[in-house]
């Protein structure tokens, strides 16, 4: 028996439901319409996808995406694929035309969502997964066993790189483990990539200098692979920690390139995974996309935070986060979660219970800014409230214990 | 004035319209739940996105998507935002960072979906668009006026390099001008790349080389950027014709960095695109999205086709293939358009009403194979069906003229 690859799926079709994941394993290996020669019994039994589960689930009265095959009852159900390893060898876009590819669109479907992927041992040789990783990065920014507290460059667009430096020192003063650009600030004219790491990688260096501990700043770097490539080996040379990808339009083997050529690590941008994971029956969820992100050396992968600005539900928060600490095959191979998204010292405590992990990126913006005690009151803010729910404070005992967290429940609560 | 880009959208939300469109604009420029030091009037002015156009359409009951802020009315709408192009600079990942990003997971949004991207003029500078186009990719097959008849090597999986060139011998005697992998083939330890190349090729050559016609063969080389490179190279030594690349996966900074190295057109496959387009509001609409496969250097693109076997409806095929043969500033930059999936002769006269153009390519499988007078006849009934489609028969008269598609129409219709 060779070595499998396995996806599952939740599915809704108002079809028969194992003749439509006959057409799912179908499309997906030997694929066409009509039989033709050379389709031999021998290869379909050889090469072709397995129907692994199939799991029945509730029926319902609407179809979730139009135009898909009609008829009564529509039913959904969880299924599991699998296929031979040689089919694909370990290379990450074929893995993904093959489990996902054109799936999304098969007529007998008024749903499909990829859930996950399991893939065989061979892709671990191929893919080392992150190369800094949880432990790379912790070492890289001087702390350890608990979660590191950063913020995002705002506004996104518009600051010079005088001003974003300006920002950086106080920010960095205040406390602050790690800042990023945000994903729209990249290389504008007004503040162009090489100027703004001139500016900023000063004043970190200074700092770093005096306290013993370097802020990690995340820069923005996506663009051609020559671009990203120069704009690394700048960073680098100007004492930099960390490279900021948009993991999306890059792209799996624009990533896979910059993880062989990066000397730091990869923070991961997932904007536009609203287009994947928003609808619950329609594209992929965070486990799948993530292991691919992973092993194509990504460090530090977003998963939004509880009580989000965002649409995304907190069992999906949870959910990602526990992913990204979860190996694939080791410990080196998980991510590190960077929690972001309307983030202030209150999410601390049922995040905390959700996850039972401080192994994080805890990113606030206004959370921070916003703090009435100022800037450094709101790191403190977010740093006591960890603390506290670590040592199993429930907030009302956080807020009498730390001003700082109970100033921020007043503002923000 | 600077230059602008713009976006549009079609959106849902049960909130403010105006309030709901404000949230977008600030999300895409300075974008924060809460006002910060920094973020003054003048930078706003300046740099923030812009509310260019704003028409309230129809009212629903139920919301598209989940997760949204609930209220009464459900309004859509159609908006238009620009930014100004200091932000980006001319680059594809930070182009859709600004016009996608998190726009998707927005909480006034029960549905969002990007409709198309209009660009200023200094991108054209930067982005030549394809290489080769519409009409480097007919002179290399050495035609011109017609469509181009091919075909997709089936089964997609199992069949190692010496089945692959006797079935491309069979092929190209059979008429056809292009071929192209399954997207599902790749480098599978049973029919490697060069393996395939190899045997291929030389068929293609001998052909070649008796008929002064060279048929284009599509190798899917799609993996590690070394991997493409090191594939278009061997196959380019060998005399291949054509490179395909699955497109999503790939990445734009990946296909761009292909497209500076190829010296062969693009065949872009766009497997996975039921994640961007199934849902009529979530996702990005083809002509967005061409737009930057085809400034990142895409030659050939797919489009689907009429009463194709999936999901996508004649109207959305129509103008994708609209899209693909419109100029965004030159015809250099038109991409020559792939219809496929479940395709015979029968559906050439409503396509060519529907767009009023022979310059494309026109793939069948079961649409060539399954013929009843055998592969050179399948091929045939395609080439005289666009031929009669193009004179103006209708399709009984084309039945009647043409032995081939009436045979067609009796064993597929």
């Amino acid at each position: 028996m060779s070595e499998r690859f396995s996806a599952s799926y939740l599915i809704e079709t108002s079809q028969s439901l194992e003749k439509a994941v006959q057409t799912m394993a179908g499309e997906q290996s030997t694929g066409t319409f009509v039989k033709i020669p050379g389709e031999t019994g021998e290869l379909m039994e050889k090469y072709a996808a397995k129907i692994e589960e199939l799991e029945e689930l509730e029926t319902v009265d609407q179809p979730a995406l139009p135009h898909a095959k009609k008829g009564t009852p529509i039913r959904r159900a969880r299924v599991k694929l699998s296929w031979p390893v040689e089919n694909i060898g370990p290379n990450l876009p074929n893995l993904m035309a093959t489990v996902a590819g054109n799936l999304f669109e098969l007529a007998p479907f008024s749903g499909l969502k990829l859930l996950d992927i399991r893939l065989p041992d061979s892709f671990e040789s191929v893919y080392p997964g992150p190369g800094f990783g949880i432990g790379g990065t912790y070492k890289k920014i001087g702390i350890s066993d608990r979660p590191i507290i950063g913020t995002i460059i705002k506004p996104s667009v518009g600051l010079d790189a005088a001003l974003t430096a300006k920002q950086v020192s106080t920010l960095i003063d205040a406390g602050l483990d790690f800042i990023k650009d945000d994903e729209l600030m990249g290389d504008p004219t007004y503040n162009r990539f090489t100027e703004r790491v001139d500016a900023c990688m000063k004043v970190i260096n200074n700092y770093a200098d005096k306290h013993g501990k370097k802020p990690m700043y995340a820069f923005n770097l996506s663009g051609t692979m020559d671009e990203m490539k120069k704009r690394h080996d700048y960073l680098l040379e100007k004492g930099g920690t960390c490279i900021m990808i948009n993991l999306i339009w890059v792209g799996l083997s624009g990533i896979q390139e910059m993880a062989g050529h990066t000397q730091l690590p990869i923070h991961g941008h997932r904007n536009g995974w609203g287009i994947f994971q928003r609808h619950p029956l329609l594209g992929i969820e965070y486990p799948a996309m993530a292991k691919m992100w992973r092993l194509a050396g990504v460090d530090h992968l977003h998963c939004n935070g509880i009580r989000n600005k965002f649409c995304e539900t907190d069992d999906s928060v949870f959910a990602s986060i526990k992913d990204c600490l979860t190996p694939i095959w080791s410990d080196q191979d998980r991510a590190m979660p960077v929690l972001s998204s309307g983030q202030w010292a209150g999410q601390a405590f049922d995040t905390y219970k959700g996850i039972q992990s401080t192994t994080l990126m805890y990113l606030a913006g206004g959370g921070i800014m916003g703090h009435p005690g100022g800037i450094a009151a709101g790191v403190e803010s977010l740093r006591y409230a960890w603390q506290a729910a670590m040592e199993g404070l429930d907030e009302q005992a956080a807020r009498e214990r730390y001003k700082v967290v109970d100033e921020a429940f007043e503002f923000f609560g």
